[in-house]
């Protein structure tokens, strides 16, 4: 029976019931993490071979180019292997070092501080800058941009992607808008991929602003949770079609790959846009490390033994990824409270909570010893308009202590939308 | 004899004989580079066996702390590993990537984009925003503050370090003066080692810039060529003293103990400078490469063990710093062309060509196949007023190669000079 449907004394019978489970709950003195998407202690022992890959046996018959100075934009081999993950050329990218949120964040203050062309005006220098911000979407993008000051829009997202109807008007008018955050496979947290038409608009846009970015933060493009994984169509072609291949920055890592703070990161772009930002990053470093990229290329070779390695991690996270769906729909489905969409990859189940619960959920689960994303994180300045979505982050827990937090979850969500309704009923 | 002394007779004789010393080095069509600060390959060699110190064996009973996110400030081992470096607790340092000048960029960014404090305006919005910059110094520095537009002011530098009496005066009248570049010890490039009174006249300055902040690139803090090593005070216990422990912050690096691009970086400052730092940092990046920390951890172990290996550098490079001075000694004292100082560290020796015969030297250098940094290089915007310092950089060419590459070097200053000379005489 739907809790909606339920009589008042239905829905009295049903908040004593689940809240007596909860105390129980409470009882247990938990400590479990459902917060960040970090990978779990068995996806890190899949890399650990990669500590021997590279020796000082390796080392004597190399020469000197990895130990040294030199090559800043990466090394060759590094830029072959993971040009694949972007779908563009390797004189399209650069490798970094650890981390591709470090590059993204450096890439917004040199367009800030010094234009995205030497000709153009930088970001600071214009009296106002805004920012799109497909929502639910990734917290740590819009620390960012609200650290440089920039005013962020909501753009809602669907199943298809953000809102392009939205997008092509808001760029088309007003040249303040500068940028757009978009996880475009297995997004951060929704887990759905743009679709080919959505990747065709984005590509196509026409902005005012002839200095604004995609910031295409492909974070999860190999990261299948099934045999059928979702296709995302190349941005880079479609740019190139539309000759806007100045329009995009494209990233992607291997901190999920191999080692979170221990993975490369990498950058695409045009040749326009990788050339001011190698002569601005000149100044910045004398180079990332290649001896972690050299590492990279003797542990998998070549890019389909990466991909073969992202089934190991695949065969690790599917379970977890059951886990929390098949919860979700066995316990809330037949309440008919919240939504939600199984993904196909990436590592995050995204839940709608009934309208105003979602703080509350998180309350519960956390007096319960279930930590989750705040409430709110998923949006710009953690404002939740509906107070509705939770990012579920189920890969770092073990599998008992996975299911644990999901009964502890679900149960919080009963007795949140419970209360929500008796409040709506007392209001009557 | 001295070259000035010579009749224009004994001239002409000396300038036939240099040429065609010089004409004979050209036919030679070698390729010889003393322009960076590079190591060389038995320098390299050196820390091939950290490669060995942290393998899949090591890293199986270690538990996934170094594996997985977390420590964005960097794992407590490293920051006690490499706090004696800069003469601090633990507590005062970060340690970063794989490039303290990527560091100091960062730091200036943040300075110029969010201000030293919260309180503080930002640099960007300052109307004008002036750097000082002890002379000769290093260009990578000079870029750094060059890009973000800053007005750099030269401060000349003698064996105790930059003018003090300069700086006191200039710091103290003007509120638009930010920062200054500092090489404290084994200075990039004149190798000298900045007095105990310089260094506690730094930490007691009185800027009239509450912002102002002292960058101590304590690059070659280690980097020992003799058995009586230079000393320097320590720069933090003196800015303590005066209540003035905000106004610094302080870098190395291990680029030149284990390897360049493959090291750690680490950065010590006051409580309050870190506690702004760390809030900003985190939304740059979840934290840097950890991995590489513990891998220097495992094969350093502690301080003094760091002593010894750089002990085993010395050995390498001591007999390069003596080809260089040797052959200058011996070649140029005689005829009093040029001035240098021996340095007991470091990475370089600066020579000062008789005034406007830098960039010929270079030059002459150049044709003959052996590759100098650009005459300027050492003074902002690439400016040598009196075009006279050159930075050698005797680390990286094997023995005989040095020696070469010196031999056509001081052939190519006595033949600037003897034409510098004839110029003179033919204006008279």
């Amino acid at each position: 029976m739907k809790l909606e449907d339920m009589s008042k004394k239905e829905l009295d019978g049903f908040y004593a019931k689940v809240n007596g489970q909860y105390e129980a709950y409470k009882d247990m003195a938990l400590s479990l993490n459902m917060a960040r998407g970090k990978p779990g202690s068995e996806q890190l022992k899949l890399s650990m071979p990669m500590l021997d890959s590279f020796n000082s046996a390796h080392a004597s018959v190399m020469g000197d180019t990895y130990f040294n100075y030199g090559e800043p934009d990466g090394i060759p081999a590094a830029k072959e292997l993971f040009a694949p993950m972007l779908g563009v050329d390797p004189d399209n990218v650069i490798v970094f070092g650890n981390s591709s949120l470090n590059i993204m964040y450096d890439t917004v203050s040199r367009c800030y501080n010094f234009g995205v062309q030497p000709d153009m005006t930088p970001w600071k220098d214009c009296p106002k800058v805004k920012w799109l911000c497909p929502v639910p979407g990734y917290d740590r993008h819009f620390e960012i941009t609200k650290l440089f000051g920039f005013e962020m829009i909501n753009i809602p997202m669907s199943e298809s992607g953000p809102d392009m109807d939205m997008i092509e008007k808001l760029v088309a008018n007003d040249d303040s808008i500068k940028g757009i955050w978009c996880v475009p496979m297995y997004s951060n947290p929704t887990g759905i991929t743009y679709s080919d038409e959505t990747v065709r608009r984005m590509a196509a846009l026409k902005p005012a602003a002839p200095d604004f970015r995609i910031f295409w933060d492909n974070a999860y493009c190999i990261h299948h949770l099934t045999d059928e994984p979702d296709k995302l169509l190349n941005l880079y072609d479609e740019l190139v079609k539309n000759g806007n291949e100045d329009m995009a920055y494209m990233f992607a890592s291997t901190s999920k790959v191999t080692f979170p703070g221990g993975g490369v990161a990498i950058m695409a772009a045009s040749p326009n846009n990788l050339k001011y930002i190698k002569s601005l990053m000149s100044v910045q470093t004398i180079g990332y490390d290649k001896l972690n990229m050299i590492r990279h290329v003797l542990f998998f070779g070549n890019y389909d033994n990466i991909l073969a390695h992202m089934q190991k991690h695949r065969s690790i996270l599917e379970p977890r990824f059951n886990i929390v769906t098949d919860t979700l729909e066995r316990e809330l489905a037949p309440l008919g409270i919240g939504s939600w969409v199984k993904p196909r990859g990436g590592y995050f189940v995204s839940f709608n909570a009934p309208k105003g619960c979602a703080k509350r959920i998180v309350e519960l689960c956390k007096k319960a010893g279930v930590t989750l994303t705040d409430a709110g994180a998923t949006f710009p300045y953690g404002l939740d308009p509906d107070d509705s979505n939770i990012r579920i982050a189920p890969t770092f827990p073990s599998v008992d202590e996975l299911q644990k937090a999901m009964d502890i979850f679900v149960c919080a969500v009963k007795l949140a939308s419970a209360e929500s309704l008796e409040r709506l009923a007392e209001a009557v």
